[in-house]
Order: C-alpha cells, then structure tokens, then sequence
C-alpha cells in the first residue's frame, strides 16, 4: 500500500464498505463521545469521518493531538449507523474505522482556527495565510482563480492567440502610474522599472509579425492599496492583435469572456457572446452618468434640460439658461415612500460636495414637491410621459454643469437603485463603452489635451486630425464593462508615425518632443508597423465577479495587505550593508512627516 | 471584404484560382524581371507571391517601397507558370495579381536585413530585436517555445496538478544567490526582492492544503550571463506534491517530460515515461566523472586501481597505496589513431590543470604506451577483459584524489566521445540522479557540513540521524537530466522541524540559528505539514535542447544581453532626483575599479 494514502478524502463511498483503506490529511475537527472519538480528516479533496473507540490503538494518540495536526490513518471502511449520514459530505455515507494511525506533524496551538471560518482579524490571517488558505471559502476561492485563468488560457488559444512571456525587468517608462524600480548591480545608478503592462512589449510584438499575442501578464504599480487593488502586482489578460478593426478585438474576446463567465456562473445569466451592446461614451455618460455603467440597475438617466427653458422653478430655467444641463433620474414605485426617503437623498448628495439633488414625488399621477409644485403639474405630466414613466414613479434631478450633473446623476441611479433594490442579482451584463472622445478642452487652461490614451488610432485617421474640430474626433477606443467593474480599456493603436506627430501636434507637442518621449514605439514603427490593436481585462477582476468578493485580498494566494507588507514572508525588509554597497545605494532618512507614510496608505 | 485581409499568407492554394482577395503583410522581397515586379509578401502564418505587371497601379507603388514596408493588396489568385512553382511553400502553386495596393507603413532603411537571415552582430540583433524576430528562424524558436509552455500546462494539468500565480514582489532570502532588490516607497529603507524561486511559496502552499502545485513561474538572480542561463530572469516549471514519495514524483513528471519531448522530438528518440534510469549519485560519478551525465555517450568510466596495486606502473602503485584511485576511459575503436591523438588528450587535461591523462594505446590485441608497458600485457588483457573492451579500444587513466579523478575521467569522457564522434545525435535520453549524499566532509576545516539541499529530507528520517554516520546518511533528493544538461533538482522536502533541528545539529548550527534564519518555513511546519516534495525543471533549457540552440538568448524573446541590459528598451537607465527621493535613495559614487564592472561580466 502507499505510504501515505489508498484513497484522498472525499474519495470513500458506501461502494468501498468492509474495505482496507489508508488515508492521510489534517484533523479537522475531533468529537468525543464518550469512549468514541470522531475525527474529521481533511485533505484539498475533501472530509472522511474517522472513527477511534477504546479497540482501537489510535484512540489515545488522537485524544492527545491537537486539531490540524496531519496523521496517517490505517483503517476499514464502514457505513455510518442509520441517521448519522450526511448527504452534504460525498463521504457521508461511511466512516473510516481507525485500526492504527501515524502522526506526520503535529500541530502546536493556532493562531487562528480553521474549521468553523470565523471571522477573525486580516492582520492575523495574512500572518498566517497558509492557515487561512486551509479555509473552506479561501480553499475554494483560489482553485476557483486557478480554474479561470486555465480556462482563459484555452479560450484564448482556441481563438487563435498565442502565449508569450514579456520581461519583467524592463524599463521605467515616463507615463503612467509609479512604477517599482530595481537597482543595477552591473550599472550603478542606473535601474530597472518592473513593467506596469506590457503593452511596449505587446505592441513591438505585433510589429515583430506575430499576429494574435496573450499573457496572462504579472503588472506591477507602486500606488496605495483599494479594495479592488491589491498594492503591489496584479494580473492582467493582456492582448494585441494585428491587421485588425475594432469589431475583429469585439469578436476575438467577447466568446472568451461570454464563454469564461457562463462556465462559472453556477446559474447566473451572462450576456451571450456576440451581443454585448455597444454604448457611445456619449451616450453612457448620458444615460447612465457613468462610462462604466451597470446594465443590471434598470434606471434609465434623461437630459430634459429643454423642459425648464423658461420655467416657474426658476432655479433650473436659469441653470438651462446659462448653459447648465438638468437630468432627471426615475425613482420607480416610489409613491409610498415618505419625503424622508426623497430628503435623504438631497442630504446625500450634498455630502458628496454636490448643490443637492432635486426631486419630484409622485402617488397615483398626483406631483409632490417644490420643483413640481413651481413647474407645474401639466408640464411635469408632459415630462414624465416624455420618460414613460408610471403614475407612481418619483423623479430625481441633477442640475448644474454638464460634466458635474451627469457625475452626480450616475451616482443618484447607483444609489436609487441600491435603496430600492432593483439591481437584478445573479446577472453578469456585459457592455462595451466605444466612441471615446480623442481629445478634450482643458477648462482651466483652455488648451487641447489628450482625453484618455494618446496612442490610439483616431477615427478617421489623417485625414480627421486635419480636417476636424479635434474636439469632434473620436478614437478607436473601448472599454469593457461588466455589472458597472470596468474590466479594460483598450485600442486599435495608432501605428502611423505620421498620424501620431500629427495628433500630438494638435495637443500642444513638437515632433523632437515626441521622438524623445517615445523613441522606442516611434522608432520601430518606422521599420513597419501592422495595424494593430488589443485590450487586457483584469484577471483579479474577473474572479472576484466570479467569487462575488468584493474584497481583492479574497481571490489572491498570498497578498499584501493595504500598507504593501507581506506579513507573512516579511516583505519589504531592511538589507545588509554589503547589499547596499553592491548595488551603489545609501538610504536616506526621510524628512520626518507628521504622520507615518505606512499610516496614510492604510486610510485609502 | 474585410478591412485588411481575406485570407492570410499561408491560405491560398490552387483551389482559390480565380479568387478576388485581399492579403496583407510584409514585403519580404521583391525581384524585378524588368516591367513584371514579384514581391514575397509575408505575415505570421507565411509567404504568398504577388506580381504587378505594366497593367497593375501597384507597380510604382511597390517598385517605390523598401522591403519591410506594411501593405495590403487587392487582387485576383493565378496559377503560377509551368516551372515556376515552389513546392517548398503551401502558396507555392499559385500568386496573386495585384489590382491595388494600399500602404499601411512605410519602411525607412533598416538596420539589418530580414529575408536570408544573414550573421548579424548580437548587438543589433538586440537593439532591433522586432526585425530580428521576423526572422524565420527566432520566429519559429519564439512559437516553439509558446508551443512547449502551452504543452507543459496541458500536461500538468492532466496529471492533477493546479496551476497558481506566487507573489513577485516577496522577501529576501537569507540563503542562495544574490537577489534584486527593490526599494519600498512606503516603507523607507526597506526593501522586497524579486524570488530566485517560489521555493517557499509552493512549501507553504502544500502546509495550506494544496495537494498539486505547479507554475510557469518566473524567476530571478542578480547572476552574471552564462550561455545557459540569461541574466535577470528565467522561467521554472516549478511543481510540488503532497503526500508522495521519491516514486510519486517521478512517475508524475516522468510523463509530462517524455510527452513533451516526444511532441516536438521531430523524429528525435525519446526516453519513454516510466524507462528513466534511476543512476546513484555514486555511481554516477563513478561511471560518468558527472551527477550530470549524457548518457547518448556510450562510455563507461571504471575504477580499476585494485588492478595497480603494487603494479609496475609504479606511479598508479603509490596513489592507490595512497588512497587514490584510477580511472579506465575506454577509447573505443582507436586502433588506428596516432599517437598524437592520446597525446593531445593528456596535453589538454594538462590544460585544465590536472597533472595528466595517462594512455594505453591497443591494435589487434597489442598493447602500446609507457603504463601498458609498465603494467606488463597481461595484466592489461585482464583489465580489458574485465572491462569488456575489444582488440582495438585503446584507454585512458585519470588517476589522483577520488573526486578529481573522477572529474577528470568525466571531462575525459566527453572530449574523448566528441573526438571520435561517439554521441549519438537526434536522441534524447532522460536519467534521474539519486541517493545524494546529505552530508559532506569540509576538507579544508574537517567539518560536517550540508553537501547539497539542507531541506530535503534524509532517507530514514529521525532514526538515520541518531544512529548512522553522517557521511552514510543519504539524502531523498534527485536531479533530473537529459542529454548532460540538468534540468532541475528537487527532493522529498524536510517536513519535520525535529528532524530539521537534528540534521543542522549536525552540520553545527543550533536550534536558535535555525529559528532565526528560517522562521518563516520553521514556523509554518508547527501548525501541522503534510510530507510533500517537487521540482522545478528549467523551462528554457528544455525549450533549448528542443529547438537545437545552445544560447538561450535564441530562445527568449526580449532577452536582455550579457551585460544585463535591454539595448531596445534601454534598461536599465537612470531614473530621476524625484524618484530616488520617494524611496529614500541616493545613489554613492562606485569605488573606483581597475575595470568597469560591465566589462568583467562581459568576459564570462
């Protein structure tokens, strides 16, 4: 017989009754019974019940060990006595009589236990991380990580994308978020940036003639801690195709995330593959006020600024009148709600550093409120009919600056929705947000700049950029959107040297500006680019949609907590002088801040 | 039609004659047979023909662009004339007539040629790696190595195992070699390092109740550049078990390497899973001078000092009286060499600075040389005889201290199979190395000490420790090689924290050393570990002996050079005031060396 095991333990079944069985793993939890001892063993697979009573040698050795102790039991199998099974365990229909048993480990007094989950403090979890991971949730939550990253792997190759592995110890680059150094011993004073993606690498690779490259890309930025953030490094489904359009991206991934999602939706609804809808961010900040909108929240945002030109509730006609928008956000099935519920709101947003949300209530067709009462109830008839919305559906309204009120409205819709519970659970909505503007008026300044990602190919091309109003061109940008969690964003590239002077030149920058700022991308397109263009959806992302975990943390094996500290290994942590010294470095005190900067991160 | 392309360059065939298509990629050449152009237009998949002619508004167009420019082109798929065919390529049937081309990127002139792949310095290669790589050769290597990863995961993931991401940025190690460092911003003076090897992850994740582990898995050494090993990171096929023996490992990765050698061998014998020789540690050295033999090289190494004992060759005579031993490397089939040839061997064993190789030349049965002479015929016909060789297999003697004797007699082997050209090509042969030594004599202090991996587990655990002498304490530790190339080694792991305090009692190091140098794995082991071993085989080494290249640098995509740099990204570089002042850094002046530091590595 193997020396640890015949069987793992969620193996047995009445089928291996009367059988001679050797099965190792951890107790999970003993139960005395008075002469009869039960123990739960647990290994990765699952639980047997193991059975010592005073026949059998193994009964004072369990009695004495320590739960979480790791033990090599020799025994038969036999079915548990009527009503004592357990439909929940697969082995619920047996238990393991112990004949002899071997202790591999014993444990000595936990920190933390481990069956039961309790809850118990994150600092204490990491520390031992490899306790908390023996917990059923964390247990389940990584193989489930494990389990969607194999799977996004085979999606991708079976869509006709390759692999590659991009370096990890590369260069800084001048844009972006804060990159990680690392000293060079060779070249003092020079380092190396770990890369915050590799979309350099992805793009040279696109330029070098591979056509369909994946990664699951390890990305690293040195910025403070969220909740959807772990510091530190994160994972990527980095992308890039070539002699591609923006519906050939669409078509190459929405089967891989359509097709991802429903293998784990364990019944949840997912937006079939191929009918992802398309939204102009235009039209999401107007709709939704948000370019990340949740498709489950059913609330519908309407500009209806033309119906308070002129109006009795003057604040709004002057508003309209000053070039101002109102946006009117439905509160559905509101009419019993009491003004409380309205008013909360209006305190909410004023909270938020907003003027203050407006509202209008509504009971069988009958209007409530000061706006409806000064607008009048024909014209809000009118509105609401405009809206189709029903006899007893509230309104709230956001007024003010355009980008300001749509900001606001978004919000409002979250929260409405939220409150009124009309968030349609167990649904993954996936959407598209396309048609990003490429360039944006700086209001302080009033210079043109750069909206979102300089890089990306203009709509239009050439010819745009030198025919348009630059605040009219659109890029060949789009992010991806699923349940209000923007997954990516991502581009066809601008791969034309010519274009990219051109639309730099446009917001403001010279030809030497650019070659300097980017001579690696500008100087290998010079030697002919492909028409290229990708996205990278975040993995972390992705599993804690799946795991509905709200909490990063949850879905990585062995994270950082939110000061960047590997309590566990003790990362970051001093180096000798000898080390320094190697790598040309001194540590310089810092300048004695009054709080302590580890202090600061952990309030994000 | 699509945007770029209807087919790619390695679709059509003859079926599509008369076909109205549209291609794009590359031009790869162009030949002008004076008013009829044929441009080889290449993309990732391969090469299709394109011909203008006097009729086609593409000729000027292409007759103007450089090689390496980006166009697509509409045109009409023909049959190519009789005696024009290339049944090298798939498209080598037919060529398309273009009626347009469109030019998507303009080619300046290029640092170095594409098509013909002629020697280019390393350095331009480096610097220019996206026209490098659209070189058919580093092409294929870069999709063979994709093709082996994407191989591996399959294959490990049918034998059970699960693949999991391990944190980049971790601790330092106390112990192996130097590793790169990273600065924390938020933790000044403090620092991570990037993992030599997620060794103590994957321990910790077997202690977490993870049964199979493996990773593609990144890692990292501040080491200078070696042919085989690139400087910055390399990638391991890094996996361990829970639960297993020696046996369980070896039959679980057994199959995984057989497999994957079989699948790109291209006709190449490999090993079978299930046939890899189990060679000693001793015997290894004995019969092969190596723990890393290749075994397609026929020769045996024999000890054959008891045949000198008191010899006439009175030089073997006093090293064996002296405790020495001798050597025999057969020199198959070298009746017919001249002298120079057995001289030469012993002038290069000189060389390396061993005192010498000793030789007896044998022709038909007749002996030659000072030893034979010495020894007396009959006396060699007994050692030839023992040692199975023929009339005309000549020998050679490395004689001294056992261990540089037996390295001698290895180097020995392999020069003397290489001269006669003994190394069976087109074959790969897989062996594991066993039974290494736990401990070692120091010979210098006299000292026990730790001969290989401090962690593995000794064979016979407690007891072995208590009773034997510790220079007869074996060690479950296990290396595996293919074709004289180690590909990893690995080890059923120590467990046991009383086991791992008694075996550096051994070797001299208390129980508060060992708390205070490994408290991390020391203190997991307490809270209940499973007995659990692995390995970590070397994936661009096997990616190496796939493809034939004996530079890694040929098989990694973006490799840095052998000074450590990125010459395309320009890594490392120097960062700015700003950024050296958030991490509490100030970069000191280097001692002034009598050598640049880069250079030195350079001469390795």
């Amino acid at each position: 017989m193997h020396a640890y095991r015949s069987h793992h333990c969620a193996a047995l079944t009445k089928d291996n009754i009367g059988d001679t069985v050797r099965l190792s793993g951890w107790i999970h939890r003993k139960r005395d019974h008075g002469g009869v001892l039960f123990v739960d063993l647990r290994d990765h697979f699952g639980i047997t019940q193991i059975v010592a009573d005073e026949d059998s040698p193994a009964l004072p050795i369990f009695e004495k060990l320590r739960v979480e102790s790791v033990v090599t039991i020799d025994g038969e199998v036999k079915a548990r006595a009527e009503g004592t099974t357990n439909a929940n365990l697969p082995t619920g229909e047996i238990e393991v009589f112990a004949r002899s048993v071997n202790v591999q480990s014993e444990a000595a007094e936990l920190p933390m236990p481990v069956a039961g989950e309790q809850d118990y403090p994150e600092e204490i979890r990491l520390r031992y991380r490899y306790l908390d991971l023996r917990r059923k949730t964390m247990h389940d939550n990584i193989m489930l990580r494990s389990a969607v990253i194999a799977s996004i792997r085979k999606r991708m190759i079976e869509q006709g994308f390759t692999e590659f592995q991009t370096p990890i110890l590369t260069a800084s680059s001048p844009e972006g978020a804060r990159d990680y150094l690392v000293p060079s011993r060779v070249h003092p004073g020079k380092f190396y940036a770990l890369p915050q993606a590799p979309q350099m690498f992805k793009q040279l690779m696109m330029v070098a003639g591979f056509d369909k490259y994946f990664q699951i890309a390890p990305c690293f930025r040195d910025e403070d801690a969220r909740a959807d953030r772990s510091p530190g490094e994160f994972y990527q489904l980095d992308f890039e195709m070539s002699f591609v359009t923006q519906d050939d991206v669409f078509n190459a991934i929405e089967p891989v995330l359509a097709g991802l999602f429903e293998e784990f939706a364990n019944g949840r609804k997912v937006t079939p593959a191929g009918e992802f809808p398309r939204i102009p961010y235009k039209e999401a900040m107007l709709k939704y006020g948000s370019d990340k909108p949740d498709l489950r929240n059913p609330i519908i945002i309407s500009d209806v600024g033309s119906h308070f030109e002129g109006s009795g509730f003057g604040l709004f006609a002057k508003i309209v009148d000053g070039g101002g928008v109102v946006r009117a956000i439905p509160a559905p099935g509101t009419a019993e709600k009491s003004r409380k519920f309205f008013d909360e709101m209006n305190d909410w947003a004023r909270g938020e550093g907003y003027a203050g949300l407006g509202y209008a209530t509504r009971k069988g067709g009958e209007w409530g409120g000061p706006i409806a009462k000064n607008h009048g109830p024909e014209k809000m008839d009118k509105l609401a009919d405009e809206l189709g919305l029903g006899p007893d559906d509230g309104l709230f309204f956001a007024a003010g600056k355009e980008g300001e009120a749509a900001k606001l409205a978004g919000a409002a819709r979250t929260r409405v929705a939220e409150k009124l519970d009309l968030i349609e659970e167990g649904e993954f909505k996936f959407c598209w947000i396309v048609d990003f503007p490429m360039f944006e008026l700086d209001e302080d300044t009033g210079k043109i700049d750069f909206s979102h990602n300089p890089f990306s190919m203009p709509q239009g091309e050439m010819e745009a950029l030198e025919t348009k109003d630059p605040l009219d061109i659109l890029a060949w940008q789009y992010d991806i959107v699923c349940n209000g969690v923007e997954l990516s964003s991502g581009a066809i590239r601008n791969h034309r040297p010519d274009i990219m002077y051109k639309a730099f030149e446009i917001a403001g920058y010279s030809k030497d500006e650019v070659d300097s700022n980017f001579p690696g991308m500008i100087g290998a397109f010079k030697f002919g680019a492909p028409p290229h263009g990708g996205s990278a959806p975040g993995v972390d992302r992705i599993v804690m949609l799946l795991a509905d975990e709200p909490n990063i943390r949850e879905v990585i094996l062995f994270p950082m907590n939110q000061k960047a500290e590997d309590l566990m290994m003790n990362a970051p942590s001093p180096v000798t002088a000898q080390q320094l010294k190697e790598l040309s470095l001194k540590v310089v005190e810092p300048p004695k801040a009054k709080v302590n900067p580890a202090e600061v991160v952990e309030k994000n």
